[in-house]
């Protein structure tokens, strides 16, 4: 069932545990303000759910659903890895034990983090598969188009699919505009500037409309440039004479990029291909958690189908 | 072009100025948590851009776009009203003022929003359409299932759209669902200890596997029933006998309904339809930020169609 | 001693860990801005102090209490229940053990709490009692008149007390006054726009000023009329008429209603009477944290007399 | 109708207004954590409140309330003075003007703020009114016995009304007590460590169970002796006995200490008298918001009855 | 090694758990805003590092150093107590023992902390020394001139390193300047209001530029009064008459004072000596974290000397 | 008087308003806890002050000095730009003009706070003018060791004083340091791993022992080698090696580097040269904020010594 990217499980270090407690807490204030009535009708007695992936993909954002049942006093049992493509579904995944209640307080929230987590990791792996198709080496990547609030699990799960998270925000990478370029009137103005104040340990890329401009963003010493809705053949031609001249500028195309599309851009000079569905309009993996009920038996987790 | 639900206007004032204000404060924060180097480029000279739809849909989000411009010293100005269905794309539906600087950094979270939250309301207002193509009388109804931190605008988009939002989190309404039940051991103990907790001024709905269950709940004092999972021709055969003695029972039908079978519910004894698609995988609508040049006239701001 | 009602235990729940864990650090906050200079007096060797309850009441805010403490790494033990009558004090009810300085620094805290909270619990009591006496079936309620930041213990203390919490703020329930029925034109024209907005979950109540104004909002769909200052007499007779015709429109009587008079407006027709003194101008408990020293026998718990 | 301590206009500026700013804000998010509903009806259509004074009292709150509407982008005009008695009520005494919708959504967070704080500052009022019957010189004041997160309100509306706030916390004063003493052995050994940490900035208070706990307090630098639960006369003899020995030494009696009885202690000797029921237990005036309508005259804002 | 206040471990106390927790937590966000990629490297296995004290100091730190780690589930082991002085460097002073991802997102911001706070208390300690070299009795303190957000470390410092904090902030004493001064016309009148306000709990200080001034601060009430860039000789002789006259009046010299003059001010009637540059300007003690590695011996824990 | 950098004016647009905004509430928080008592004093008449530079230095801060100031209702207008070195002192450098209460509340955090950002950018400068007498091209940089909390102004002073920041945090750079290697065994195998993670927008530095390991490191795509406490000649001669074989290889010096010995390492191969003491153990600019009175002219705000 369960193929994994190999670095997966070390990716989700990446995030402070006090990271993740902070945004369990706000998760879960958004969804009880004030009071959970229906907890009085269960109370607090010991109770175990088993989590179930009821379609087809990759499982992401164990860290964030670990975090809401922490807070909530709930241990979480997995039976499989984080970034596990799970195809036989239903699937038992994991047992969350805890306080009734409690349970029931962070049943939404888990779930509609790893529905969403999951849903963009299985479109990203799509994507990591069409490139290794491709043998392709290049990077895809997401962009800064992410749901207000809720980057840091959209950019995570873009790692756990297998893809990259492009910058994360603008203080991370400088990407230079036309607005910005029009402010200074030159390119060059414009780099020059954003390295002097930016210094030698950001990376500085440029959008250009045409061969001049790259060429021009190239000398002015920018690390990437972009090709922003550049045709397939005009984007390869370009990257080919760039690469020759500049061979360390890294080349990214971008705009109108999608998964059916997404091949006609692989080219050896091209290191960076981006686009905004990896973190819009995604689709969810369906997942549910039920009561662990004994005529139920879960000691052969996975792969047991269960009639809902 | 600008068929807009009447009420839509009015809408917008349910979320109050303070909690605009620090929605927005958070979104700026996650995409600036230091510096923006860029900023030294442009600097704060007066600028004016210009907000594109550029793909059809219906125009949600405008408190929080203003909001976020707001806090960044900028003002806004809007062609069309928040709900209007835009359907000749691309077109100039607002402008914003004010520091070169600050309108990068507004644009992205700004954008962001709008293009997430016209993406529900658009689906949101086909459904209504559908609804009402049937002349159906009920509500169709979204679900908790929403983006965790996101969840003000994705249930105000359903709004916008014409559509109900459901209960917005657990302290709104009470939902009975099997794992209450059987903490309780039946139906009414449970609806029993929920309005002796809850009081007359929230609602109780139950989720019900069977008729038999359903008048338990409509007996005990539930305020609706949840037919969940039900097929069409049950649900509908059910709804007409408790109609018949519940009048005041509202019937609920959710699960596994999508847009293109919702009508399949739509009978004169059912009272709700919900579905987690209407905040869950949703698309967006494309919008962006341009500057303002000479070479552009502005002063006809709808259906003039600009060139990239 | 300890007459308690059943449920009460049950009710404690209805707050997450999440939210009493967030309070409890705005608390001890509020008290030591920076430094808690008497700390370095009494250091942090193992200590273990008495709660002791001086004056009879309801005991109420186990939870907030035990999370004030659990802040600063002190354990609670409580010899009685949440929502217990305590009659004969002084009463050891509860230990708590931990570092001296972590007891001291949140003394002060969870004593304010626990004597508010139950000092409107055993107000709420009493006229649950009066309630009984009268053998009314309707709900007493409390309503929004509460201290500001304090809500979430004041509207929990009216449940541990028996009572209502009425609606817990303006999301929850929708109240229409006369502010909002001015700017529609009518009853029907305000509860249907409600109505269109808020959807079938949330309840609608009307402020009616008249007979006709409470068929009008019952006719219109609104679920609960206020008769507002409205005399025991007029109220009863209107709402024998009312209910006569909408059998299931609930009733609620509001405005200068007070524990000596509101047995008054019980009938067999009224479901609701609410009352601002329920969370207004309410008393106090008196509870005390003393060091548990040698010569002091705490093996009995309660009832043992403690000379102070 | 308006005799008010002349003082207390510059009392206001006490708080700063980012503290009022601040505050506002989670006070209204309390009162709305989602939508408000209602506000769909009334729109953002500008709007006229009176705010009317409907039981006698002390004004007070003034900084809070306009801090409130500040938020919600409306002004308030006031009649009268923080700080002035009303006597002669129902009175006009502000305006609130602004969009409908935001003037109902800091009604009730303002009002439930200035009827609480003016129900403190009326009570503190008559205390001072007590002392000045007796021709005391000395301090009533309250203690650290106020609503958990309500504090700076209620030490303010001491103020307002003419009394002193005693210590504000644990970092702004240090009172020695039973627990701390015991710790070090003696009382000497125990504010010889305190003041070597609190330094000459901080006052330190040591609460004395015999005189000769009172002399030792003061000859190790003590500032204030608290005589805890003593009778009035014993307090008396003690007192001149400290003063004679002890001149700068401050006296304060407390403990069990009321209205009613306060006056017993009132002597030359004692500097201050503290009692918990300044902050605990107390009344609230009655205040409401009003629409103004064109057939009401509020040209002369005082004095002008209202009907109801 | 290892002298030590022997009052330093109960200062320690002074900050309660909560504070510390929330420090931490936000140190960790300003170091972590959204993913350390580093931690994909290391991953999550066991790690031990041990903390090396490479200059000269006192330590100081602490407690905020185990806040840090305790956020990011690691322990921390000290081998020697807050307040020594470590002279023998490098020394191995703790070992940190968690997941190598955490230790390492906590290395810097407890580092950074340490080696401020104990660069402030080895300067303080180096004050308290030549205080008892000319065994003066008084108090030598810092002032609020303290880095923005960093106060509490820098004040708890400068306890740790045996001077005084001097007034924490604007709320815990008042001290009146030129500017209240001329705003109320005389001393007398300015401290009189304050007293109404302050109430007998808060200190008074007064600048005074000249002896008369100090006269009146002192007949009017005030604590203490503060000789403003006063020469030696001329502080000296106007300390001796205002002590003659007002014994209990606290009398503190400040502006231009240093390590090197400060003795100038060392006298009888001279009780405090405040300087600014014991919390600006301060140097650093240096320490760092290294992994433990086999072929390090560290049972014998201090005075080893490590090549680094 | 005021030679300063053309670029700084920009430099200050690179910090979001809604960042400013936060910070200095949360300064003005710190030092005003409660009550800021003397406020009661100079009450909230209009009054003026002028901010004076009593020390040379390069002034640093304006735009957090104009936030704490615009929190508090005040205007600030200046008399010279951020980034210029005032020589000529005391200078009057700007106007305060607001309540005489806010402008003392917002005082001292906008003092302390320019105070140092102006020492950090004075340091800078000195460092940036050795580098411009050396006519060497590479940046000085500072450090991660940085004041908790305070990074954002340190960081920012550095640029206004003309030297590089080095990376902002965690988020934005990765270095990979001893323990990191070890981890992986290789440092190829470190820098692998973090790339396929980091993707191509983050750089990644190496911390290296030897040649070989910088050599190790940049074929396997590290953007940069630190040679981590290395001779100034054999990093001179590394370097030169390093360049040769790769030419877009970044080198940076770090470790025991000060003012007084960084011109060892300017060379025409190293790249960066990093020194700790940018952000630690930094001086002081002096500053102070009087009350403008009628007999001290301020038409002619600068060069005119004023008496103090």
């Amino acid at each position: 069932m369960a193929s994994q990217l190999s670095i997966a499980p070390y990716i989700s270090h990446i995030i402070p545990p006090t990271t993740l407690q902070g945004i369990a807490k706000q998760w879960l204030a958004e969804d009880v303000p004030s009071f959970d009535i229906a907890a009085c009708v269960v109370g607090d007695k010991p109770e175990e759910c088993v989590l179930l992936c009821k379609s087809p993909g990759v499982l992401c954002g164990v860290p964030f659903f670990n975090a809401v049942f922490q807070q909530l006093n709930c241990d979480v049992t997995w039976f499989i890895a984080e970034g596990t493509y799970i195809d036989d579904t239903p699937s038992r995944i994991a047992v969350v034990k805890g306080p009734a209640s409690c349970i029931l307080q962070g049943e939404r929230p888990a779930l509609n983090c790893i529905a969403r987590a999951s849903g963009i990791a299985t479109h990203a792996r799509e994507l990591r598969r069409i490139r290794e198709e491709y043998t392709w080496e290049g990077q895809i990547a997401g962009t800064r188009k992410t749901t207000p609030g809720f980057r840091l699990v959209e950019k995570y799960a873009l790692l756990i699919g297998g893809i990259s998270t492009h910058r994360y925000d603008l203080s991370s990478m400088v990407m230079l505009k036309d607005n910005h370029i029009w402010s200074m009137g030159s390119i060059s103005a414009a780099v020059k500037r954003t390295r002097e104040i930016g210094g030698f340990s950001i990376k500085i890329e440029v959008e250009c409309r045409s061969i001049e401009e790259a060429i021009e963003a190239a000398k002015s010493g920018a690390d990437i440039a972009m090709l922003d809705n550049w045709s397939p053949d005009s984007a390869k031609t370009a990257a080919e004479q760039l690469k020759n001249d500049f061979p360390h500028l890294i080349i990214e195309c971008s705009g109108g990029i999608r998964k059916d599309n997404c091949h006609l851009y692989f080219s050896q000079n091209i290191d960076v291909v981006s686009m905004s569905s990896t973190t819009q309009g995604y689709g969810v993996v369906d997942f549910s958690l039920k009561v662990k009920r004994d005529d139920i038996d879960i000691t052969n987790p996975l792969r047991d189908r269960i009639k809902q």
